[in-house]
């Protein structure tokens, strides 16, 4: 791989992209931020890259996308992939728990016929959404307050960094105080130096 | 890891299960095919399983859920998860753009309104279904027939396993002649000695 700077293209928001800034500042990778406008600057960019999708990691002038294969190699790179094979499995597993449960309700946060998209919401708010959020605390509490194996991990930065963005689409805002077990997880990522430090400056977003 | 033989847990069919069955049989993997009946048997082993899910695999008496965590653990073992961390990024990257489409198709079939179904089922024809059908076989076209790195790989695993379900929940039952280049996948992957012998014996499924 080449060793020019990694520049990590996103919007201007944390949603599917912060896991990845989270994990580069931790890990100390010195990357260059670049944050796409979606009003004045998408539609062209867009034209310009490979696949069409953002979060897209340049690395060595070759981009990849797709937000957890990005973290998961991030993560590799950092030493936060897990020690084992099966450690590596328990992490995987678990984040594609917490996906899910966010794809589920990101299909409906972007449903466009507003009657589906509200009758979804009210059987979400019913049947889908409680199960996953007791699942995810469960797992958090038996864990120490990460997601898998009881340690720090990048599960613990794909939570952190999706979650205002995870609050807007499941229309809970008060996530946190309903489930406490995620701000355990909150806590203990933004309580390592170089994150908080990193918070301290970063843009501030509403997701 | 205690060496017991693994289990691998699923239903009586191919779908999201058949991709580690074939990873297993490919890297020479002693395992247990328990498959699940659905009617007669699911509920109650639901009830005793850890996550509730299916694949599920049991290792060293511990239990793992979901089928691409399961499945790029198999690969790492088996030596199909590429060779550098980019490489294994490349595989992942395009194994979720796979996955994003079989999710799409899959969140319309699985939709029970059967007038929402049949609009998203249009829509998806018209707009979804064929730019990521169109991307997938530029992509194997240019990586030899194969989903990633111009070599086997767990991807071409995936993609041979969910085949059958994949044309199931399309409604495109002549998938690989329109797209020849899905053709080109199965063919690498059915021609692995070991797999095809295993191919020949296995039961036969609708999906």
């Amino acid at each position: 791989m080449s060793e020019s700077k990694p520049v990590f293209y996103y919007f201007k928001s944390k949603a599917l992209g912060e896991q990845s800034r989270l994990l580069m500042v931790y890990g100390g990778i010195d990357f260059e931020d670049y944050r796409v406008d979606y009003y004045t600057e998408w539609a062209d960019f867009k034209s310009k890259t490979k696949f069409g999708f953002m979060p897209m990691l340049e690395i060595g002038g070759k981009q990849y996308a797709q937000s957890l294969a990005i973290s998961r190699y991030l993560a590799r790179r950092v030493g936060l992939a897990g020690d084992t094979l099966e450690e590596a499995l328990e992490i995987d597993q678990n984040i594609d728990l917490f996906n899910e449960f966010r794809l589920k309700a990101s299909d409906i946060f972007f449903e466009t016929d507003e009657a589906v998209k509200e009758r979804k919401y009210a059987e979400a708010v019913k049947n889908v959404f409680p199960d996953y959020l007791e699942k995810l605390s469960n797992i958090i509490n038996e864990n120490n307050g990460h997601l898998a194996l009881g340690k720090l991990t990048w599960a613990d930065f794909v939570l952190t960094g999706t979650f205002l963005f995870l609050k807007m689409i499941t229309r809970i805002p008060d996530l946190e105080k309903k489930y406490p077990a995620f701000q355990r997880v909150l806590d203990n990522v933004y309580s390592i130096p170089q994150i908080k430090a990193y918070a301290e400056k970063a843009p501030v977003t509403d997701y």
